[in-house]
């Protein structure tokens, strides 16, 4: 469940902007507020069933996306690609006494840092 | 006009799946196999205005998936950083004298340049 409720916000956080409004408020209210269906049904004066296929509807669009452009999964292969590149800049720069290299190193791993971002 | 078609066949690599059959199928014909407006309506059988309309629309939805979910502009950033990650590299690669230190520098370059196929 945690697992979905990840994938679903990380679609969410590319694709968002293409669902219609209503299914993007309601997305964001269960998934990034972590409101429940009822509490999102009271606020918005209709029924906890509604709710919940909009939500429905919006999670299917989102999938739909990825289906169709694989654009996170192609961010996550990249992220999963750095973290074995900083593995390895984390070896050399434990075993070289070279200042500069190390420093190099070291800006490097942060630039590679901000890209998984 | 080079820059348009670069950018073009771009967000058509990123968003293309979400276009109408109809809208891919002329937009690839006209972008990646390089035939004319008149070439694509005479094969269709339709006007050449109406392959023009068609592709104008495929242009509009891809710029309008690029306002909203920012991906291509993403990559491209991604990219850039990569390339100047990759000459921090090359610059370490060619003062140290450390043989592992080089081959392993040689194998992050090579994975950094995945990346941004």
């Amino acid at each position: 469940l945690q697992d979905k409720k990840l994938a679903m916000i990380m679609l969410f956080d590319f694709f968002g902007e293409l669902l219609t409004e209503k299914q993007r408020e309601y997305f964001d209210l269960y998934y990034n507020e972590d409101l429940s269906l009822s509490e999102i049904a009271g606020d918005a004066g209709i029924s906890r069933q509604g709710v919940r296929d909009l939500i429905v509807r919006a999670e299917n669009a989102l999938l739909e996306f990825e289906k169709k452009t694989g654009v996170v999964e192609r961010f996550m292969a990249l992220r999963s690609s750095i973290d074995g590149i900083e593995a390895d800049l984390r070896r050399i720069h434990d075993t070289t006494t070279d200042e500069t290299v190390r420093n190099t190193l070291g800006g490097i791993t942060e630039r590679l840092e901000a890209l998984k971002g």
